[in-house]
């Protein structure tokens, strides 16, 4: 990914309960794997999605997709690098890459796009509602 | 199980993605099997999980345990016998039998112990507040 | 979809362990119930997933993708509309529709694209290696 | 737990995708957080699970038990102390507290009881057939 992006990998670390008989993650573990990596990265940039809950904002997941590059074995340590590719302050656009954190073998890419919503199930624009919250969004942007 | 047990067993079937890599359903999955064959336990006698939820009482768990006596295989199809061996009021305490559907051979035993509280998370006695759950769980005890 | 689709559709009930503090289904599982339908659709013309395993084949996921159009919740029954959308012997291009069963409303469309694999994790063209496998997965295209 | 305990304590960040609509973690997952705490404690005496397993041993779990004593919510991060109270060379028996790595609170209490079995599925002794690793889960037990 573009050195300009200002987010940092998250690191995974397959666990045994994660794979399935064929030997390898069950497919729909990384999809798992990206909203931990979307809610890391909202960390790094002070969003805390804990908080953001609290305050009445919910974001849930209105499409993913994932292509599957190599398998991924109990054990193995992913690295995640998000990305956000839009952000209009109605709804993100996240790409992800997952390599494997010791030979850079790329596991994984997928996508994810959540949006934002009152507890009403209303869609809101934190540009207007949640300012600070916005602007951090953007930042995660990067150039 | 004793023949006066009046809750009808129920049924699951073992999905791909329960399994592990060591070609068995995963130990972590009976316990939600367990939590299933409950509420469906429930069903029967016309509690319904999701009104008591929506009235303001919600049942987390207090413990569980659970004895692997063979493994199950992706496919295999479970019968699980549900049984309240006490009920007091405020918890209900529960075996459960989970037998291969063509076999009969015992695959699993387990227990789970169910509170009620209500909203702020203080117990409440279903005795006391809600006398007519309170009639249909004494009827799940059977004789 | 198309009428003349011979794949019939398939029902989950959603379960309580599938929800998350949203109160809604977790995204996650949504690709989970997409293997369960894929694999019954497979049941429907013959083609045991089991047996195929058994005889040396695994059907790993290349690619997901699942776009959310309205929440499902806990105790909600959805029915899942699989289809094959292409198949060319190697690999399998699947959609799914999940619609509520009582109401009917679209709740979320998907596609999953399983390819084949020989225990060495070589492709293999079913076509030349299964054909008999290889005509039912033809029949499942529908016209 | 008492001091001579010679294995560290690992810590377990809650999930999203790990709570339920109560709005706190399902009780399923701490049965996966005591199977990541005891892979964690193996590795802090040599023991790769994964090298084990692929050296032909297997060690699927006889019975598991979880008292809950107050709830975990998402973004709490978990500290588990396990500890190993018995070992024979043939299964283990092992204990585990949680508590919240924050305030110390007391989560949750559990056991588990893995044995050791072959490809064939029987049972092996440790002591007799890897007597290094055995050496190994002896030392876990502490004085």
């Amino acid at each position: 990914m573009s050195e300009a992006n200002p987010i940092k990998p998250y690191l995974h670390h397959a666990k045994y309960y994660e794979t399935d008989q064929m030997g390898i993650v069950h497919h729909s573990n990384y999809i798992r794997w990206m909203e931990e990596a979307r809610m890391d990265a909202m960390n790094q940039f002070g969003i805390s999605y804990r908080s953001m809950e609290e305050s009445g904002i919910i974001s849930p997941v209105v499409s993913v997709s994932c292509q599957y590059k190599s398998m991924v074995h109990f054990d193995d340590t992913v690295q995640i690098q998000a990305k956000v590719v839009k952000y209009n302050g109605v709804r993100l656009d996240l790409e992800y890459e997952m390599t494997d954190s010791i030979t850079g073998e790329l596991c994984t890419k997928g996508e994810s796009t959540p949006c934002f919503l009152d507890k009403e199930g209303r869609v809101i624009s934190l540009k207007r509602d949640c300012p600070e919250v916005h602007e951090q969004f953007r930042l995660m942007l990067g150039k």
